[in-house]
C-alpha cells in the first residue's frame, strides 16, 4: 500500500498543481481578506471532486491589515539617510502619517532591556537584535529561540517608555528582505508600532550604533486593526465504513500572512492534506474510520480555526483518533513528530521501518501543529510532519514565500507520507 | 568535536562564498576550457590560504566544444513548423552547417530499436524517449534507468543506419531545458551527432507522432572534438602528525559542462572538500594521518583526473586509508554510501549515533564517486557523501545549474559532515 501511495502521487499527484492555484492565482490570504475567502472556496470546489463530504465550519477571525506600503530610514549624520525596508508586524498599531522617528536603543535580551530601564528607553525606539542561532540544526529550536522578540518586545519595551519597535527578522540567513510575523500586546500596556527590518539591515544598524549611538531611526506605518470578520476552515470527509464515528484528522492552515503567496506556510500543507483524500479515492481505497482533511482558518494571527474546530469536537463529542498537521513548509520529508502517550508514540514508532525507504527516519521529536494543538487538551494524539528545515526560515513569512520555491518531488512526497501515515492509523488504530 | 566542526561552519563557513566565486565568476568549466584553467587556479590559490601543501598533477583531458548555438525544429505538415531547444551531447560529433533532417521513430528501449532493426531505422532519426522513473524515492536509482540511452543511444541507432540521435533529457521532472551529458561512440560504428531535447519537448513530439508518423525533425550543431589539451588535478594537503604515509581522500571534481554554473555538479563537492581543510585549520585540529583535497578534473567526459590520481598513487605506493568523494549536489545531508570491505563498512556504520543529530541517517548503500572509483582496484575503502536526491536531476547538466540554486545551510551541513567524517576516519583509523 506504501508503494501504490507513493507511486501515485510522484506519477500522477495534484499536490503540486493545487499549490500552484493557491499561491499563484489566489495568493496571500491573510484572514479576512478576499484571498482568504477565496482560498475557502478554492479547497472546497477542489474536494467536492475525491470527498463524500465537504464543509464549512463557520468561525470570526481578526482582521488586520497592512494599510499602504511601509518606509523606514536611518538619518545619520555621518553616512547621511539610509532606506531601510521595513515591515510591519502583524497585529501592530500603526504610526499614522507622521511616522515617528527616535534614537535606538539596541538589545539582545530582556535582561539588557530591563537593566537599562526607563532611564534610557525612555522616548526611543528599542531595537531587538539577537538573531536566530545558526549552529541549531533544527531551524525550528533557532526559531524558537528568538521569537520572543517579535511576540513580545513591543509590550516589554513600551513598560520603560518606548516609542516605537523594530525587529530583527526572523530569518536563517543573512538576507535583504524582512519577515513579517505576529506580534501581540499585553493587555495593560501602552501600544507602540513595531515593525522588522531585514537581517542584512540589522547587521548594518548595528554596526552603525557602534560609531554613532545618536543616530535616528524613523519608520512609518499604516496598519490597522479592523472589526472581526467571518471566515471558515474548509473539512472535507472521506466517512469510515466500519468506525465512522472515530475521526482522523489530517489538515494545514488555509490563512498565510499578506505577503508572497503563502506557498509553503501553508499552502503546502493544505495541499498535501487535501491529497491525503485524493489518494485514497483514486487507489480505491475505503477507509475503516473517517479521514478528514482539515484546511484551518487563521494560524498566524489568532488560531481561531484551531480553537473553533476543538470547541465543536468537544461539544459533538466527537472521537479524535489523531490528529495530524502539516505546516513545515513542502519539503523533503524527514519524520513524523507527536505529542501523545507513551503507548502511542511507541506504536507509531513502530512504523519506522516502513517509512525508512521513503526517506523518513526522524520520529523522535516532541511536537503537533498549532492547529491541532487546541485537541490535544481532549486527549488526541498530536502528529506534526517534519520536512527538511534548512530552508523554511529563508521564506517564511516573506514576499519570497512564492510558489517557485516549492520543489514539485519533495511536495509529493510528503504528501504521500502523511497518507501513508493515515493509512496505518486507519488500518491499525493507535 | 562534531559540534566544533558544525558550529564553525554554520557560523562562520567559507564553502558558500567559495562556491560564489566559482560558480558566478567562473562558472560552466568543460575540460579544456579556459574556464576550467581559471577554476583550476582559482581553487589552487584559495587552497594555499589553509593547506601544508598545493599542487597540481598534470592530466591530458579531452577537448570537446559546442562551438556556435544548435538549433533544432519539427516540421509538421499539420501544425507546422516549431523550434525545439536542443542541445548537444557531449562528445558527440556535429552536424555541419547543413544540419541534418529526417523522420523520427520513437524508440523506448533495445529490444524496440532491433525489433524495428534497419528496414525501419535506415536513414532516420532515432528518438529515445524512456523516461527517468518518476516513482524510484532514490533519483539517481532513475537516472541510472534511463541514461544508457544517452550514453550509447548514437552508436546502437548508428548499427541499423540512423543518421542522427534525439534523446529525451535526463530529468526527473516536465520541464522546458534540455540535459546535456556525456556520450560515447563504439569503436566500430558510424558516428552521428546526437542532442538532447527538454522532456517537455520529447511529449510534445511523442504526442505529435502519434498523429503524424512522418513528421520530419531537423537538427543543427556545430560540435566537435579537439586535440587533448593539458590540465589539472588540483591537490591541498594537511600532512599527518602520527602517519604522514596513510593518506584519506576527501574530494569533488572540478570540471563541469559547459552550460550553467556546475554549482551543484560539481562546485558544492569540490567547496566541501577544500572547506575540510579550512575547518581543521581553523579549529587548530592536527591531523594524525595526511588530509587530501582532492578536485578531480575531467569526470564529466573523460575522468582522466581519477585515473591518471590512482596511476600515480599506485606508482609511488601510496597507502590510502580512505576516499571520499561529494558528487551529487550541495543538497541537505542524508548519509555516506561505502564500497568496501565489510569489517570497514561495518566500523563506519558503528559511527551511525554520532551522525543522527545533524541529520544523517542513510549508511547503507553501495556507493562511492566516479573520480574515486580507480583507487577501489587498489583496495581504497570508497564513500560516497549523500545529501537528499530529489532536487538534484532538475538542475544536472542544464543551465539551471546555477549558484542561485544551492541552499547555504545545506551545502555547510554536507561540508561539517564530510569534516566529521575525515576525523572519525583520522581518528580512529578503519
Amino acid at each position: 500500500m506504501f508503494d501504490r501511495i507513493f507511486d501515485r502521487e510522484l506519477s500522477a499527484g495534484a499536490s503540486y498543481e493545487m499549490l500552484e492555484h493557491l499561491s499563484t492565482k489566489i495568493g496571500a490570504r491573510l484572514s479576512g481578506s478576499p484571498a482568504a475567502a477565496a482560498a475557502v472556496e478554492f479547497t472546497r470546489q477542489r474536494m467536492m471532486n475525491f470527498s463524500d463530504t465537504v464543509w464549512l465550519q463557520p468561525v470570526m477571525v481578526p482582521h488586520w491589515v497592512r494599510g499602504r506600503k511601509e518606509s523606514g530610514k536611518i538619518h545619520s549624520k555621518k553616512k547621511g539617510t539610509l532606506d531601510v525596508n521595513v515591515c510591519a508586524l502583524g497585529g501592530s498599531v500603526g504610526t499614522g502619517l507622521a511616522g515617528i522617528s527616535a534614537e535606538v536603543v539596541e538589545i539582545r535580551n530582556w535582561e539588557e532591556l530591563r537593566a537599562l530601564g526607563a532611564k534610557v528607553i525612555e522616548g526611543k525606539i528599542v531595537f531587538f537584535n539577537r538573531p536566530m542561532d545558526p549552529t541549531l540544526i533544527n531551524t525550528f529550536a533557532a526559531y524558537s529561540g528568538a521569537v520572543d522578540q517579535r511576540a513580545n518586545g513591543a509590550s516589554e519595551a513600551a513598560k520603560f517608555g518606548a516609542i516605537g519597535v523594530v525587529v530583527r527578522s526572523m530569518g536563517s540567513n543573512l538576507e535583504d528582505y524582512p519577515h513579517t510575523g505576529g506580534m501581540r500586546y499585553a493587555p495593560d500596556v501602552k501600544q507602540i508600532p513595531s515593525v522588522a527590518i531585514s537581517t542584512m539591515h540589522a547587521e548594518l544598524l548595528s554596526t552603525l550604533l557602534k560609531d554613532e549611538k545618536d543616530l535616528r531611526f524613523f519608520f512609518e506605518t499604516h496598519c490597522e486593526t479592523l472589526p472581526d470578520a467571518p471566515s471558515y476552515n474548509v473539512i472535507g470527509e472521506l466517512r469510515g465504513s466500519e468506525f465512522p464515528n472515530e475521526v482522523i484528522v489530517v489538515s494545514g492552515h488555509l490563512d498565510s500572512w499578506d505577503v508572497g503567496q503563502g506557498a509553503h506556510d501553508d499552502g503546502a500543507g493544505c495541499v498535501q492534506a487535501m491529497e491525503v483524500l485524493r489518494l485514497f479515492k483514486l487507489l480505491d481505497y475505503k477507509p475503516k474510520r473517517t479521514i478528514r482533511a482539515v484546511m484551518y482558518m487563521n494560524e498566524e494571527n489568532g488560531l481561531r480555526g484551531g480553537l473553533e474546530y476543538a470547541k465543536q469536537a468537544e461539544a459533538k463529542k466527537e472521537k479524535h483518533t489523531a490528529a495530524i498537521e502539516s505546516d513545515r513548509g513542502g519539503f523533503s520529508p524527514r519524520g513524523f513528530s507527536m505529542t501523545t502517550t507513551k503507548p502511542v508514540s511507541e506504536k507509531i514508532k513502530s512504523w519506522k521501518p516502513l517509512f525508512e525507504p521513503y526517506g523518513l527516519t526522524d520520529f523522535d521529536q516532541p511536537g503537533g501543529g498549532a492547529d491541532i494543538g487546541p485537541l490535544g487538551a481532549q486527549g488526541v494524539p498530536l502528529i506534526g510532519f517534519l520536512p527538511d528545515s534548512q530552508r523554511y526560515f529563508r521564506y517564511h513569512h516573506t514576499d519570497q514565500d512564492t510558489f517557485d520555491k516549492v520543489d514539485k518531488r519533495e511536495l509529493e512526497l510528503g504528501a504521500a507520507a502523511m497518507a501513508a501515515l493515515v493509512y496505518m492509523i486507519d488500518k491499525y488504530g493507535l
